[in-house]
Protein backbone atom coordinates (compact mmCIF):
# COMPACT_ATOMS: atom_id res chain seq x y z
CA UNK A 1 0.00 0.00 0.00
CA UNK A 2 1.61 3.47 -1.29
CA UNK A 3 1.68 6.38 1.74
CA UNK A 4 -1.04 8.49 -0.55
CA UNK A 5 -3.52 5.06 -0.12
CA UNK A 6 -2.69 5.26 3.56
CA UNK A 7 -3.24 8.51 4.37
CA UNK A 8 -6.51 8.55 2.10
CA UNK A 9 -7.86 5.02 4.15
CA UNK A 10 -7.09 7.06 7.67
CA UNK A 11 -9.04 10.22 6.34
CA UNK A 12 -11.74 7.97 5.42
CA UNK A 13 -12.14 5.73 8.12
CA UNK A 14 -11.94 9.08 10.44
CA UNK A 15 -14.66 10.39 8.91
CA UNK A 16 -16.84 7.46 9.39
CA UNK A 17 -16.23 7.34 12.87
CA UNK A 18 -16.32 10.97 13.36
CA UNK A 19 -19.98 10.77 11.90
CA UNK A 20 -21.00 8.09 13.77
CA UNK A 21 -19.20 8.22 16.76
CA UNK A 22 -18.93 11.67 17.26
CA UNK A 23 -15.80 13.68 17.29
CA UNK A 24 -14.52 13.57 21.27
CA UNK A 25 -14.92 10.02 21.79
CA UNK A 26 -12.94 9.05 18.89
CA UNK A 27 -8.91 8.46 19.93
CA UNK A 28 -6.14 8.26 17.61
CA UNK A 29 -5.69 4.96 19.20
CA UNK A 30 -9.42 3.98 18.44
CA UNK A 31 -8.85 5.12 14.48
CA UNK A 32 -5.44 2.81 14.25
CA UNK A 33 -7.43 -0.07 16.22
CA UNK A 34 -10.11 0.25 13.37
CA UNK A 35 -7.69 0.32 10.45
CA UNK A 36 -5.57 -2.64 11.86
CA UNK A 37 -2.32 0.02 11.90
CA UNK A 38 0.21 0.45 14.63
CA UNK A 39 -0.35 3.96 16.97
CA UNK A 40 3.41 4.96 15.24
CA UNK A 41 2.22 4.46 11.77
CA UNK A 42 -0.84 6.50 12.03
CA UNK A 43 0.94 9.25 14.01
CA UNK A 44 3.56 9.56 10.51
CA UNK A 45 0.72 10.39 8.60
CA UNK A 46 -1.21 12.87 11.14
CA UNK A 47 0.46 14.26 14.58
CA UNK A 48 -2.54 14.90 16.44
CA UNK A 49 -6.51 14.10 16.44
CA UNK A 50 -6.37 18.30 15.57
CA UNK A 51 -4.69 17.27 12.45
CA UNK A 52 -7.24 15.01 11.24
CA UNK A 53 -10.14 17.45 12.27
CA UNK A 54 -8.47 20.21 10.17
CA UNK A 55 -7.96 18.11 7.18
CA UNK A 56 -11.87 16.51 7.21
CA UNK A 57 -12.94 20.33 7.99
CA UNK A 58 -11.06 21.62 4.82
CA UNK A 59 -12.23 18.58 2.77
CA UNK A 60 -15.81 19.91 3.75
CA UNK A 61 -14.89 23.85 3.19
CA UNK A 62 -14.12 22.83 -0.17
CA UNK A 63 -16.90 21.35 -1.57
CA UNK A 64 -19.08 23.96 -0.11
CA UNK A 65 -16.99 26.82 -1.57
CA UNK A 66 -17.35 24.75 -5.10
CA UNK A 67 -21.24 24.52 -4.44
CA UNK A 68 -21.48 28.42 -3.85
CA UNK A 69 -19.22 29.01 -6.67
CA UNK A 70 -21.93 28.27 -9.46
CA UNK A 71 -24.24 31.45 -9.04
CA UNK A 72 -27.88 31.09 -9.65
CA UNK A 73 -29.47 32.05 -13.22
CA UNK A 74 -31.41 34.05 -13.54
CA UNK A 75 -34.89 32.73 -14.75
CA UNK A 76 -34.11 29.90 -11.48
CA UNK A 77 -37.18 28.06 -10.45
CA UNK A 78 -38.26 26.66 -7.02
CA UNK A 79 -36.70 23.09 -8.89
CA UNK A 80 -33.11 24.95 -9.52
CA UNK A 81 -34.11 25.59 -5.27
CA UNK A 82 -34.26 21.69 -5.23
CA UNK A 83 -31.25 21.24 -6.16
CA UNK A 84 -28.80 23.52 -4.47
CA UNK A 85 -30.34 22.39 -1.17
CA UNK A 86 -30.39 18.87 -2.54
CA UNK A 87 -26.58 19.24 -3.00
CA UNK A 88 -25.80 21.36 0.20
CA UNK A 89 -27.74 18.80 1.91
CA UNK A 90 -25.68 15.45 0.38
CA UNK A 91 -22.28 17.68 1.74
CA UNK A 92 -23.69 18.03 5.04
CA UNK A 93 -24.30 14.61 5.31
CA UNK A 94 -21.14 13.53 4.66
CA UNK A 95 -19.37 15.60 7.11
CA UNK A 96 -21.83 15.57 9.59
CA UNK A 97 -19.64 15.56 12.13
CA UNK A 98 -19.03 19.64 11.71
CA UNK A 99 -22.63 20.08 12.43
CA UNK A 100 -23.00 17.51 15.50
CA UNK A 101 -19.94 18.26 17.39
CA UNK A 102 -19.70 22.29 16.30
CA UNK A 103 -18.96 23.30 19.92
CA UNK A 104 -16.54 20.73 20.42
CA UNK A 105 -14.32 21.00 17.42
CA UNK A 106 -14.11 24.89 17.05
CA UNK A 107 -13.24 24.81 21.12
CA UNK A 108 -10.28 22.58 20.34
CA UNK A 109 -9.42 23.58 16.48
CA UNK A 110 -9.08 27.33 17.59
CA UNK A 111 -8.29 28.39 13.28
CA UNK A 112 -11.53 26.41 12.67
CA UNK A 113 -14.21 29.09 14.26
CA UNK A 114 -13.19 32.31 12.00
CA UNK A 115 -13.75 29.73 8.43
CA UNK A 116 -16.70 28.08 10.09
CA UNK A 117 -18.31 31.48 10.51
CA UNK A 118 -17.30 32.47 6.70
CA UNK A 119 -18.80 29.51 5.74
CA UNK A 120 -22.29 29.94 7.41
CA UNK A 121 -22.38 33.81 6.22
CA UNK A 122 -21.18 32.54 2.41
CA UNK A 123 -24.39 29.89 2.24
CA UNK A 124 -26.51 32.62 4.06
CA UNK A 125 -25.41 34.84 0.63
CA UNK A 126 -25.87 32.35 -1.88
CA UNK A 127 -29.43 31.39 0.04
CA UNK A 128 -30.25 34.82 -0.24
CA UNK A 129 -29.33 35.30 -4.16
CA UNK A 130 -31.86 32.47 -4.63
CA UNK A 131 -34.50 34.41 -2.97
CA UNK A 132 -33.55 37.79 -5.04
CA UNK A 133 -33.84 35.27 -7.90
CA UNK A 134 -37.00 33.81 -7.28
CA UNK A 135 -38.63 36.94 -6.25
CA UNK A 136 -37.32 39.12 -9.32
CA UNK A 137 -38.98 36.90 -11.32
CA UNK A 138 -42.56 37.02 -9.23
CA UNK A 139 -42.31 33.54 -8.12
CA UNK A 140 -41.70 34.23 -4.90
CA UNK A 141 -44.64 37.18 -4.06
CA UNK A 142 -44.95 40.35 -2.14
CA UNK A 143 -41.26 40.22 -0.46
CA UNK A 144 -39.62 43.00 1.01
CA UNK A 145 -35.91 43.22 1.29
CA UNK A 146 -35.92 42.58 4.87
CA UNK A 147 -38.03 39.92 4.39
CA UNK A 148 -35.61 37.81 2.17
CA UNK A 149 -33.18 38.18 4.80
CA UNK A 150 -35.27 36.78 7.77
CA UNK A 151 -36.44 33.96 5.20
CA UNK A 152 -32.41 33.19 4.20
CA UNK A 153 -31.69 33.43 8.04
CA UNK A 154 -34.11 30.12 8.88
CA UNK A 155 -33.46 28.34 5.38
CA UNK A 156 -29.70 28.20 6.64
CA UNK A 157 -30.69 27.66 10.48
CA UNK A 158 -33.04 24.60 8.88
CA UNK A 159 -30.40 23.52 6.52
CA UNK A 160 -27.47 23.20 8.52
CA UNK A 161 -29.10 21.90 11.98
CA UNK A 162 -32.01 19.83 10.23
CA UNK A 163 -29.72 16.33 10.14
CA UNK A 164 -28.73 16.61 13.58
CA UNK A 165 -32.51 17.75 14.75
CA UNK A 166 -34.14 14.70 12.94
CA UNK A 167 -31.97 12.29 14.25
CA UNK A 168 -33.09 13.47 17.97
CA UNK A 169 -35.95 13.92 17.19
CA UNK A 170 -36.51 10.13 16.18
CA UNK A 171 -33.93 9.06 18.75
CA UNK A 172 -31.88 7.68 16.57
CA UNK A 173 -28.49 9.17 17.14
CA UNK A 174 -25.44 8.41 14.77
CA UNK A 175 -26.86 5.99 12.50
CA UNK A 176 -26.55 7.40 8.11
CA UNK A 177 -29.68 9.34 7.59
CA UNK A 178 -31.62 8.18 4.74
CA UNK A 179 -32.69 9.69 1.69
CA UNK A 180 -35.70 10.51 2.71
CA UNK A 181 -34.82 12.39 5.81
CA UNK A 182 -33.12 13.96 3.41
CA UNK A 183 -35.79 14.77 1.60
CA UNK A 184 -37.83 15.54 3.82
CA UNK A 185 -35.22 18.18 5.48
CA UNK A 186 -34.79 20.21 1.62
CA UNK A 187 -39.02 20.13 2.06
CA UNK A 188 -38.79 21.61 5.29
CA UNK A 189 -36.38 24.53 4.27
CA UNK A 190 -38.71 24.99 1.46
CA UNK A 191 -41.77 25.24 3.25
CA UNK A 192 -40.63 28.53 4.44
CA UNK A 193 -41.36 29.84 1.36
CA UNK A 194 -44.57 28.28 0.56
CA UNK A 195 -46.82 31.20 1.16
CA UNK A 196 -44.92 33.53 -0.73
CA UNK A 197 -45.33 31.31 -3.69
CA UNK A 198 -48.91 31.82 -6.37
CA UNK A 199 -50.71 28.41 -6.57
CA UNK A 200 -48.84 27.06 -9.43
CA UNK A 201 -45.42 27.05 -7.44
CA UNK A 202 -46.97 25.94 -4.30
CA UNK A 203 -48.16 22.57 -6.03
CA UNK A 204 -44.94 22.18 -8.34
CA UNK A 205 -43.25 22.21 -4.53
CA UNK A 206 -46.19 19.39 -3.47
CA UNK A 207 -45.20 17.63 -6.62
CA UNK A 208 -41.41 17.86 -6.31
CA UNK A 209 -41.88 16.45 -2.63
CA UNK A 210 -43.81 13.52 -3.48
CA UNK A 211 -41.37 12.64 -6.29
CA UNK A 212 -38.35 12.47 -4.05
CA UNK A 213 -40.41 10.92 -1.04
CA UNK B 1 -20.92 25.78 54.87
CA UNK B 2 -23.52 22.91 54.89
CA UNK B 3 -23.74 19.99 52.45
CA UNK B 4 -26.98 21.09 50.38
CA UNK B 5 -24.94 24.62 50.25
CA UNK B 6 -21.51 22.84 48.79
CA UNK B 7 -24.07 20.24 46.59
CA UNK B 8 -25.61 23.45 45.26
CA UNK B 9 -22.82 25.58 44.90
CA UNK B 10 -20.89 22.47 42.96
CA UNK B 11 -24.28 22.21 40.53
CA UNK B 12 -24.01 26.35 39.70
CA UNK B 13 -20.31 26.24 39.10
CA UNK B 14 -20.18 23.28 36.59
CA UNK B 15 -23.62 24.88 34.72
CA UNK B 16 -21.65 27.75 34.40
CA UNK B 17 -18.41 26.14 33.05
CA UNK B 18 -20.39 23.65 31.05
CA UNK B 19 -22.25 26.55 29.19
CA UNK B 20 -19.12 28.91 28.69
CA UNK B 21 -16.56 25.83 28.06
CA UNK B 22 -17.74 23.18 26.66
CA UNK B 23 -19.45 19.62 28.60
CA UNK B 24 -16.18 17.71 26.95
CA UNK B 25 -13.61 20.36 27.93
CA UNK B 26 -14.80 20.73 31.45
CA UNK B 27 -13.22 17.47 34.07
CA UNK B 28 -14.27 17.28 37.27
CA UNK B 29 -10.84 18.08 38.59
CA UNK B 30 -11.71 21.25 36.68
CA UNK B 31 -14.39 21.70 38.65
CA UNK B 32 -12.91 20.92 42.05
CA UNK B 33 -10.78 23.30 40.79
CA UNK B 34 -12.82 26.21 39.93
CA UNK B 35 -14.20 25.71 43.52
CA UNK B 36 -11.21 25.66 45.55
CA UNK B 37 -12.44 22.17 46.95
CA UNK B 38 -10.90 18.87 46.69
CA UNK B 39 -11.21 16.42 44.21
CA UNK B 40 -12.73 14.14 47.17
CA UNK B 41 -15.07 16.63 48.76
CA UNK B 42 -16.73 17.16 44.56
CA UNK B 43 -16.68 13.05 44.93
CA UNK B 44 -18.55 12.63 48.14
CA UNK B 45 -21.18 14.96 46.43
CA UNK B 46 -21.21 13.64 42.82
CA UNK B 47 -19.50 9.96 42.12
CA UNK B 48 -18.80 11.34 38.29
CA UNK B 49 -18.89 14.13 35.50
CA UNK B 50 -22.25 11.47 34.17
CA UNK B 51 -23.93 12.37 37.71
CA UNK B 52 -23.57 16.29 37.17
CA UNK B 53 -24.15 16.07 33.58
CA UNK B 54 -27.78 14.15 34.84
CA UNK B 55 -28.63 16.48 37.48
CA UNK B 56 -28.31 19.70 35.13
CA UNK B 57 -30.26 17.94 32.78
CA UNK B 58 -32.85 17.04 34.99
CA UNK B 59 -33.26 20.65 36.29
CA UNK B 60 -33.26 21.58 32.57
CA UNK B 61 -36.14 18.95 31.98
CA UNK B 62 -38.14 20.28 34.88
CA UNK B 63 -38.31 23.80 33.98
CA UNK B 64 -39.45 23.09 30.23
CA UNK B 65 -42.08 20.68 32.14
CA UNK B 66 -43.53 23.39 34.13
CA UNK B 67 -43.73 25.71 31.05
CA UNK B 68 -45.39 22.93 29.16
CA UNK B 69 -48.00 22.34 31.71
CA UNK B 70 -49.56 25.87 31.09
CA UNK B 71 -51.85 25.22 27.86
CA UNK B 72 -52.87 28.51 25.92
CA UNK B 73 -56.16 30.26 26.55
CA UNK B 74 -58.46 29.32 24.05
CA UNK B 75 -58.10 33.28 23.46
CA UNK B 76 -54.30 33.20 22.71
CA UNK B 77 -52.78 35.94 20.70
CA UNK B 78 -49.50 36.99 18.84
CA UNK B 79 -48.40 38.30 22.36
CA UNK B 80 -49.05 35.24 24.26
CA UNK B 81 -47.02 33.24 21.29
CA UNK B 82 -43.80 36.39 22.25
CA UNK B 83 -44.63 35.36 26.11
CA UNK B 84 -44.25 31.29 25.53
CA UNK B 85 -41.14 31.19 22.96
CA UNK B 86 -39.72 34.10 25.52
CA UNK B 87 -39.80 32.14 28.88
CA UNK B 88 -38.67 28.42 26.39
CA UNK B 89 -35.46 30.95 25.43
CA UNK B 90 -34.76 31.88 28.48
CA UNK B 91 -34.69 28.29 30.45
CA UNK B 92 -32.50 27.26 26.83
CA UNK B 93 -30.05 30.11 27.25
CA UNK B 94 -29.68 28.70 30.91
CA UNK B 95 -29.24 25.07 29.64
CA UNK B 96 -27.54 26.27 27.18
CA UNK B 97 -24.79 23.13 27.21
CA UNK B 98 -28.06 20.88 26.25
CA UNK B 99 -28.00 22.25 22.79
CA UNK B 100 -23.87 22.98 22.26
CA UNK B 101 -23.18 19.79 23.29
CA UNK B 102 -26.21 17.52 22.22
CA UNK B 103 -24.22 14.74 20.54
CA UNK B 104 -21.84 14.54 23.56
CA UNK B 105 -23.90 14.49 26.47
CA UNK B 106 -26.44 11.74 24.64
CA UNK B 107 -23.35 9.60 23.67
CA UNK B 108 -22.21 9.82 27.25
CA UNK B 109 -25.42 9.17 29.55
CA UNK B 110 -27.68 6.97 26.94
CA UNK B 111 -30.65 7.49 29.34
CA UNK B 112 -30.58 10.98 28.10
CA UNK B 113 -31.54 9.95 24.78
CA UNK B 114 -35.28 9.50 25.36
CA UNK B 115 -35.58 11.85 27.37
CA UNK B 116 -33.90 14.12 25.49
CA UNK B 117 -36.71 12.99 22.65
CA UNK B 118 -39.72 13.42 24.76
CA UNK B 119 -38.87 16.69 25.30
CA UNK B 120 -38.62 17.88 22.04
CA UNK B 121 -41.94 15.86 21.09
CA UNK B 122 -43.56 17.60 23.83
CA UNK B 123 -42.46 20.95 22.84
CA UNK B 124 -43.24 20.81 19.21
CA UNK B 125 -47.14 19.39 20.61
CA UNK B 126 -46.99 23.21 22.73
CA UNK B 127 -46.20 24.73 19.97
CA UNK B 128 -48.78 22.83 17.04
CA UNK B 129 -51.35 23.25 20.25
CA UNK B 130 -50.47 27.53 20.17
CA UNK B 131 -51.17 27.44 16.34
CA UNK B 132 -54.06 25.38 16.83
CA UNK B 133 -55.26 28.13 19.08
CA UNK B 134 -54.18 31.23 16.46
CA UNK B 135 -55.77 29.53 13.68
CA UNK B 136 -59.54 28.71 15.08
CA UNK B 137 -59.63 32.30 15.65
CA UNK B 138 -57.87 33.08 12.80
CA UNK B 139 -54.93 35.08 13.82
CA UNK B 140 -53.63 32.98 11.34
CA UNK B 141 -55.30 32.70 8.22
CA UNK B 142 -55.61 29.50 5.62
CA UNK B 143 -53.54 27.38 7.16
CA UNK B 144 -54.31 23.70 6.38
CA UNK B 145 -53.11 21.48 9.24
CA UNK B 146 -50.60 19.76 7.46
CA UNK B 147 -48.86 23.57 6.91
CA UNK B 148 -49.68 24.30 10.94
CA UNK B 149 -47.51 21.18 11.35
CA UNK B 150 -44.72 21.79 8.76
CA UNK B 151 -44.84 25.46 10.84
CA UNK B 152 -44.47 23.90 14.65
CA UNK B 153 -41.42 21.46 13.49
CA UNK B 154 -39.65 24.86 11.85
CA UNK B 155 -40.45 26.94 14.62
CA UNK B 156 -38.92 24.02 17.12
CA UNK B 157 -35.95 23.87 14.87
CA UNK B 158 -35.41 27.32 14.89
CA UNK B 159 -36.13 27.75 18.80
CA UNK B 160 -34.19 25.08 20.04
CA UNK B 161 -30.93 25.91 17.51
CA UNK B 162 -31.13 29.95 17.79
CA UNK B 163 -28.45 30.39 20.35
CA UNK B 164 -26.04 27.91 19.29
CA UNK B 165 -26.69 29.35 15.51
CA UNK B 166 -26.47 32.83 16.41
CA UNK B 167 -22.82 32.61 18.32
CA UNK B 168 -21.44 30.60 15.28
CA UNK B 169 -22.82 33.15 13.29
CA UNK B 170 -21.15 36.11 15.02
CA UNK B 171 -18.14 33.89 15.60
CA UNK B 172 -18.40 34.58 19.03
CA UNK B 173 -18.02 31.24 21.02
CA UNK B 174 -19.37 30.69 24.69
CA UNK B 175 -19.91 33.64 25.51
CA UNK B 176 -23.19 34.62 27.50
CA UNK B 177 -25.95 35.30 24.57
CA UNK B 178 -27.58 39.13 25.27
CA UNK B 179 -30.64 40.44 25.73
CA UNK B 180 -31.06 41.37 22.38
CA UNK B 181 -29.71 38.29 20.76
CA UNK B 182 -32.97 36.76 22.72
CA UNK B 183 -35.14 39.03 21.05
CA UNK B 184 -33.95 38.55 17.81
CA UNK B 185 -34.24 34.74 18.17
CA UNK B 186 -37.98 35.23 19.36
CA UNK B 187 -38.83 37.59 16.22
CA UNK B 188 -36.88 34.84 13.82
CA UNK B 189 -39.23 32.13 15.39
CA UNK B 190 -42.56 34.29 15.24
CA UNK B 191 -41.35 35.59 11.30
CA UNK B 192 -42.14 32.21 10.41
CA UNK B 193 -45.98 32.87 11.31
CA UNK B 194 -45.90 36.77 9.74
CA UNK B 195 -46.88 35.70 6.05
CA UNK B 196 -49.96 33.93 7.15
CA UNK B 197 -51.37 36.84 9.85
CA UNK B 198 -53.36 39.59 8.39
CA UNK B 199 -52.05 43.28 8.33
CA UNK B 200 -53.17 44.43 11.72
CA UNK B 201 -50.94 41.69 13.39
CA UNK B 202 -48.39 41.58 11.28
CA UNK B 203 -48.13 45.62 12.65
CA UNK B 204 -48.10 44.20 16.13
CA UNK B 205 -45.40 41.37 15.50
CA UNK B 206 -43.05 44.25 14.43
CA UNK B 207 -44.00 46.60 17.47
CA UNK B 208 -43.12 43.84 19.50
CA UNK B 209 -40.01 43.33 17.88
CA UNK B 210 -38.96 46.97 18.30
CA UNK B 211 -40.51 46.87 22.28
CA UNK B 212 -38.03 44.17 22.97
CA UNK B 213 -35.15 44.97 20.54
Amino acid sequence: MTKTNTKQRIANTTLELFNNQGVPNVSTNHIALELDISPGNLYYHFKSKDALIELLFSAYEQELTTLFENPFEPTSTIEDAWFFLHLGFEIATRYRFVYQDTEYILGKCRTLSPRFRRILHRYFDALLGLLITLSDQHVLQNCAESVLEELALNMLLVASQWISFKQHLSGEVAISPSESDLSQGIYQVLSLLSPYLDVKNQDHLRTLQQAYA
